[in-house]
């Protein structure tokens, strides 16, 4: 991309869930219309947007007339097939680039590509089969996880080991897909940065929150996080060595857990985050406008914090509490619309300011 | 309105501008639908609506089936004809309600309400002819302005008078329309104070701003307003005098001009208004927000100012710096998305955090 893109054009989104949602909103506000791409019928997103495509992965008639009706491609979730991309970008450019989502599609690649670049990971290693996992066992122990290395998140593809007599559970929990191991990582908490770079490879992260899960699923995001300064920056240094690597452009979330031994990278998520949700309420431009003017070939935005705030995710039946939250002093509510409650479906967040 | 409107509702919301456009970002924040009803072709707000309506608004059909798709109306302009609210209102409840437009559809009789609560405005006389307006003239003198008492904004359908010779040229400008002659008020800034009353009766006002117009249009918004302590008090009594005494639902707009003598009403706008932009980046819940929380039977949210800021309109031209504009420090873009640049054209705004 060279020009900016002018107010008036038309991003496309893969995805049409709160993230698609977001984004949607953030890119109205610059004056663009998006058009959503999202297999699902009613998705969140289109109630927010001017077009919305509902089709498959696969249907190629709709990926060609939907990536010729928009500007530029973006997507709010990594796990989009290869073969759809493929027909989308020989017509209109994908940011985060096609690098970023290869290796942020597969657990192992993207161990392999932060190890690479010199960051610490948790000891991993790919086991394609039952006797990988016997071997790799004896040597990163347990307890210990084993995860497909395609297709997993918040917590779904995953087996835990307490000890080596649940390797044939575990191996079965997989259903035949390709796995890692990863041993555990005795961390005193997690952080993440929401970096973004932009077409002309300017970097800004915003201040990294503390996160904290619960079953798997981001609980709650406090910014600031209990971090020293030293930390704080070794956090937004290694973000953008991660982005400046990957030639990337928009936003990235970064995962880290703090240890003794200094800053482990979890995982990396070529999109925003839900740890960032926080900057909708914290900063003048949150992560959903710096994706956008990223992907637009924008300057990026003003993420300089203005309040200290905690995120928490509302999650199935936390439904039940809308109107009590509602009714709370400084408190920020930001519903997606979904139709159906159901256990461990992300219903919406609540941004909570500390004064 | 008893119980409070659930998530996944659907507001139907009359004008499909810029202020319909933030309003239906707002009501999907809180997980509502809208539906936008608009003559014109287009209209900014559609590519962030889950439904849009294009039709006139003697369109029985069309404003039926509208009032018949949404739980709750309420609307982003006050000068919807009379006819159309009776057929909408048979059908579903409208916020604010009907006494409100009444009154502000027609500057005399908004005047007239205003000094029957014991309110100061500028001296005023119904002009209902020639004559009307020679004997007007005697008691107000000249500067004054004539205006015809119903369907102006932004400076039209109004008549500066220098002298009494303007008269006949004045009455000749209105057209044939009834018109008020309102005396000029020597005041020392014009401030606006953004009400919101609830359907249990809350009232919440921002802190006042503080406005420049520049040819007849809002140029900046200010808060602080340069305003006394006592002074602020009296505004926010003031405005909460006006809900309460209207039974009001929603938010409303009232521009004051700060004069020696005190407070004066320069005039009232039942619906979210431009001088309230600045409270996107100032507030946790900004005016569209609260607005939305009040149709829809929700408690107001808190909207107290953790920044000071700065609004600034883009006219016509100013989108010219939006490329400057977005590259700014403590500066966030609100752009409406309007297909053509027009002289005098609302196209967005700006907020300036001051830090």
């Amino acid at each position: 991309m060279t020009d900016p893109l002018p107010t008036g054009a038309t991003i496309g989104i893969l995805g049409g869930g709160q993230l698609g949602r977001m984004l949607s909103v953030a890119a109205a506000r610059l004056g663009f219309r998006t058009h959503i791409f999202e297999p699902g019928a009613n998705p969140p997103a289109a109630d927010v947007a001017h077009a919305c495509t509902t089709a498959a992965y696969d249907d190629v008639a709709a990926l060609t007339a939907f990536a010729q009706s928009v500007d530029v491609i973006t997507y709010e979730f990594e796990n989009i097939p290869t073969e759809a991309l493929d027909i989308l970008e020989a017509i209109t450019p994908i940011h985060p680039n096609r690098e970023a989502l290869r290796i942020s599609q597969d657990r192992l690649t993207e161990k392999n590509f932060l190890t690479g670049l010199g960051l610490q990971t948790a000891p991993y290693a790919d086991i394609p089969d039952a006797a990988a996992l016997t071997a790799a066992l004896d040597t990163i122990g347990t307890p210990s996880i084993l995860k497909t290395r395609r297709f997993g998140y918040d917590g779904k593809g995953q087996a835990r080991l307490t000890s080596p007599e649940d390797a044939a559970q575990a191996i079965a929990d997989m259903a035949g897909a390709p796995a890692l191991l990863e041993g555990f990582v005795d961390f005193s908490i997690e952080v993440s940065v929401i970096a973004t770079r932009s077409a002309s490879g300017d970097v800004a992260c915003y201040d990294p929150g503390e996160n904290v899960h619960r079953a798997g699923i981001l609980h709650t995001t406090t910014v600031p996080a209990r971090l020293s300064a030293s930390l704080r920056t070794d956090a937004v240094l290694l973000a953008a060595r991660i982005l400046n690597a990957l030639d990337y452009v928009g936003v990235m979330g970064v995962e880290l857990f703090v240890t003794p031994s200094g800053l482990i990278v979890n995982e990396i998520a070529p999109r925003v985050h839900n740890s960032g949700h926080w900057t909708q309420n914290g900063c003048a431009v949150d992560q959903f406008e710096q994706h956008i003017r990223a992907v637009a070939g924008w300057p990026l935005g003003d993420g300089q914090r203005h309040s200290d705030v905690v995120m928490e995710n509302l999650i199935g039946d936390d439904m039940d509490r809308v109107p009590e939250l509602a009714a709370t002093r400084d408190t920020a509510l930001h519903l997606y619309g979904k139709a159906e409650v159901k256990p461990g479906r992300k219903m919406g967040h609540v941004n909570r300011i500390i004064r």
